[in-house]
């Protein structure tokens, strides 16, 4: 055909996760996205002669990933990475990866060290929003309704750390913004968690935010309703940004006899998590998804949905990718310019599988967040209550919202006194 | 000749050594030792056949280490790597060398997670005492004297952060046994040191243990002093392993109004350092190596040891690896054998150019070490009051050592109890 070059470009993707069913952002779980992402581009026009051959390997989230990157001789490198997730896999990774200029898309590298893209991750976009982003949103509760001091406890298990990674965000926006912050740390794997011991010690501070496991939120917030602090003096926040079943509807049901004082409890507990979009197009995605995640024997539930966070930004990265590359490649440039591509990816928005992303100047996804609470006390039905969007850094309060939750009524007693005087 | 083989056998040698010269282990100090080593194995009969080429890359400290090991092909790949000493460079250099099987010696990377040689660091051989041996001294002496509790201080620069594993090594040997620890940790880069604050912190703990830089030990002596916490219920460390000329006689001075005061603060001041030894064959190096610095421009102390420990341990790498090589080839393998080779060269103990060097079962030296103190409260003077012997886990008491320094007297108070009741 005249004037059209049918010349094709291969472009080899690794795509680097866990085989290990365990985490949400497996091999099982993410490659169908991934895959849906190349069938989609297979089909459209725009990107006729980009040819995607997609290798897949075991990051296992250490260091095989690495490995496997090192030993490729120079003609078998890469044009493109997707992931890893697990913080340490993604930092030696994407090392290697910028200082061999190959582009490299990743749904997790979620830590505040990848913020700093300077040389070592110069070649890291990430298309999941990291902890600094979610840690805005508390930024600007504590902005909206005044709040001065903040106690933040949390879970390390000095493995993965997520917890630790977590509040690190939180900890490093707040004290930018001159926030007083206190923290309790414990690691649940290796010790019996000292609730009391800890709820004791967040008498001083405004508001308690918390990074654990959902058995050790119960026992904090179960504390924290015994030494009568739920209500007046504290605000409770608990971050859940991925498992979306563990919180939400009847989470401090255990069976036990304590239920009915954690569901007291927990009428005084927001949760803050990732605000979810969906839009027509994301309907069949999302069943085949489902489709694919019961091939691999992966347990889907019935009535809710199969996508993940991870899904969903592992597919949006081959789409942002394909879009970069067709416009460094018309400016006469090849899929071997990885810091140009890297570049073309960053300060840009686009529709993603699930709603529009936004990619700041620094390479890194903005982020929606909403807060969840207990709306009828009785009934112990959880609702949005309140949601905040990155990108614009605005707040949407819902109708069921209440301001006397978040407005202090007394202050914080100062450190709770020593009983020995 | 009949009976004699030869065949040399050349020998790839990778050195990864900081250019600036602001390191203890900076590449000007540092060479002049191994090319030392070099030519004393060239002279030995016993070696004859082995030939060394030494490259040396600059680590700078960073990655560029890593990204010039990664850059090498299939066949370019050194056998043997020396260095880097800087913990998060020698991390992932250790990882890519291991998964090479290239042994790895170095007279750094002596943070507490090395220990672990498993797989990501199983080519790592530590010629010089590690963290968690430097704080087996104090693990002794809290068993020898009865001490239970301890207040570990340190300073973290959250860059190569020395005092952060330093002090982590503390605490891992101390809570194994059961001392109880707290810790109070500050960047004296970024904020200005509260010296009072923190020794207010200190009253429930018996041992204070300090790592900072010198002029924040005389602040948080000088604090502790005005406190009266020096005499009768607390005993204060200082660990300075490494910069022999931050302490010993008159570290207390700056010329201010405040030289007296200090000067009695530190006569309740210990200091933990190596152990330095020398022996007839040290003196030709110790002069061939302040000929080498001063042709470099390095300025060297006219009445001091120009050799610090980097250089002992550098050049003592050279040595050991061409011993374990020579054995490990007698049996047949060849210098590709990198892992037999790294084992060869664990549990063994030989000489080195200081003395006697004992690399234990997991391939980390056994270290001795000095505690310093004042003897002299008028003259000011120091001296080495007592040692410690890793291998052996021995004491060395000196006659200068008064048994009254190390026994409590009074129990220390608890907690300070808050000023408002």
């Amino acid at each position: 055909m005249p004037g059209r070059t049918s010349a094709q470009t291969n472009i080899d993707v690794m795509v680097m996760l866990p085989r290990n069913n365990t985490y949400l952002f497996s091999y099982q779980r993410v490659s169908p996205a991934i895959e849906y992402a190349k069938k989609i581009l297979g089909r459209d026009e725009l990107f006729a002669g980009l040819k995607f051959n997609v290798q897949y390997q075991n990051s296992a989230c250490g260091m095989d990933a690495l490995y496997a990157l090192v030993d490729k001789q120079r003609d078998e490198r890469p044009d493109l990475i997707l992931g890893p997730v697990c913080e340490y896999t993604a930092a030696s990774v994407v090392r290697v990866a910028s200082h061999w200029n190959i582009p490299v898309i990743s749904a997790g590298a979620l830590a505040t060290g990848f913020n700093v893209k300077g040389i070592e991750y110069s070649h890291l976009t990430r298309i999941a929003p990291t902890y600094l982003k979610m840690a805005e949103t508390f930024q600007a509760m504590f902005g909206r309704f005044g709040w001065r001091t903040a106690s933040l406890i949390y879970d390390d298990d000095k493995d993965e750390r997520n917890c630790y990674f977590t509040i690190e965000g939180v900890f490093t926006v707040l004290s930018e913004y001159n926030i007083v912050t206190d923290y309790a740390v414990f690691n649940s794997n290796e010790e019996k968690v000292d609730a009391d011991g800890i709820i004791a010690s967040v008498y001083g501070s405004e508001v308690v935010i918390m990074c654990t496991k959902a058995d050790t939120v119960r026992d904090l917030m179960l504390a924290a309703h015994r030494r009568k602090l739920t209500s007046d003096s504290h605000i409770f926040f608990n971050i859940e940004l991925f498992n979306s079943s563990s919180y939400g509807d009847g989470s401090w049901r255990r069976g036990d006899k304590y239920d009915n004082e954690a569901k007291a409890a927990y009428s005084f507990l927001n949760t803050v998590t990732l605000l979810r979009s969906t839009k027509p197009e994301f309907e069949e995605f999302s069943m085949e998804m489902k489709k694919s995640l019961q091939e691999s024997d992966i347990p889907v539930c019935e009535d809710c949905s199969a996508v993940n966070m991870f899904m969903e930004g592992f597919h949006d990265s081959l789409i942002l990718y394909a879009t970069a590359l067709r416009e460094v490649m018309s400016n006469g440039l090849t899929k071997k310019n990885g810091l140009e591509i890297t570049h073309n990816m960053w300060n840009r928005t686009f529709e993603g599988i699930a709603g529009q992303v936004s990619v700041d100047a620094n390479g890194d996804r903005n982020g929606d967040f909403s807060v969840v609470r207990m709306t009828d006390p009785e009934a112990g039905t959880h609702e949005t209550v309140m949601s905040y969007f990155g990108e614009n850094k605005s707040f949407q309060i819902m109708p069921s919202f209440k301001n006397e939750w978040f407005n202090l009524r007394t202050a914080p007693s100062p450190k709770h006194s020593d009983p020995s005087c």
